[in-house]
């Protein structure tokens, strides 16, 4: 997938939680610097989300890495860190990071199908 | 002042968040969506602030719109606003919202005296 999808793809979910209400900001250089950074941060002064966001056609791979920097910068914020997948013809999916799959090579793999069984949708996730 | 050294300063402040043990982000796209969106959002799992940088020579003048809109997603988000100064000469100074100096013209002021009469040092400020 075309890195300007991915941007186009976060700055859908960006919007969709300002829609409900949620203050919501894009992070610069999130993936770029040597500090963790999530790809949105947002807050709605009850509860605040540190979310890295993956889009993909049908299966998308995830480096332990990148999750790790996640818990990291949200133990440091203070948010609860989450991982957001969008594939597609299908809705957001959110994701704990608890929840992923392993690979053989140590990293995570989600696919369509374990969405569905594991994700909480958007419309699920803002009512909790 | 160049957008390049506003842009330099902002990252000096961001990183003297991290030295500090803060988790720290700069905003994408702060000042040209229409969504309202401060430069700088950090936070220590306690606290949470909404940062508008402001640097200058001697003197700067603030729109009371851009004070608004912090106020605005700060109070979304669940964030405590905050405007911080930095002069040429000069360390970090934060200043309450409500802290602000008028113009005639319905903006706001801050010069290096206001900072140092009514502003708190970046030292003072993470001690709180």
């Amino acid at each position: 997938m075309s890195k300007a999808k991915g941007t186009r793809l976060e700055r859908e979910l960006f919007h969709m939680f300002w829609t409900n209400s949620w203050g919501s900001i894009r992070v610069a250089g999130s993936g770029s610097t040597s500090l963790p950074a999530p790809d949105l941060l947002v807050g709605n002064s009850k509860r605040f989300l540190a979310i890295e966001c993956k889009a993909g056609k049908e299966k998308r791979y995830i480096r332990r890495g990148q999750v790790e920097e996640l818990v990291e910068f949200s133990t440091k914020f203070g948010a609860e860190p989450w991982i957001a997948v969008r594939f597609n013809n299908m809705g957001w999916y959110f994701l704990g990071v608890d929840k992923l799959q392993d690979t053989k090579g140590g990293n995570f793999v989600v696919d369509k199908e374990f969405c569905k069984l594991n994700g909480i949708t958007f419309e699920d996730f803002i009512k909790e």
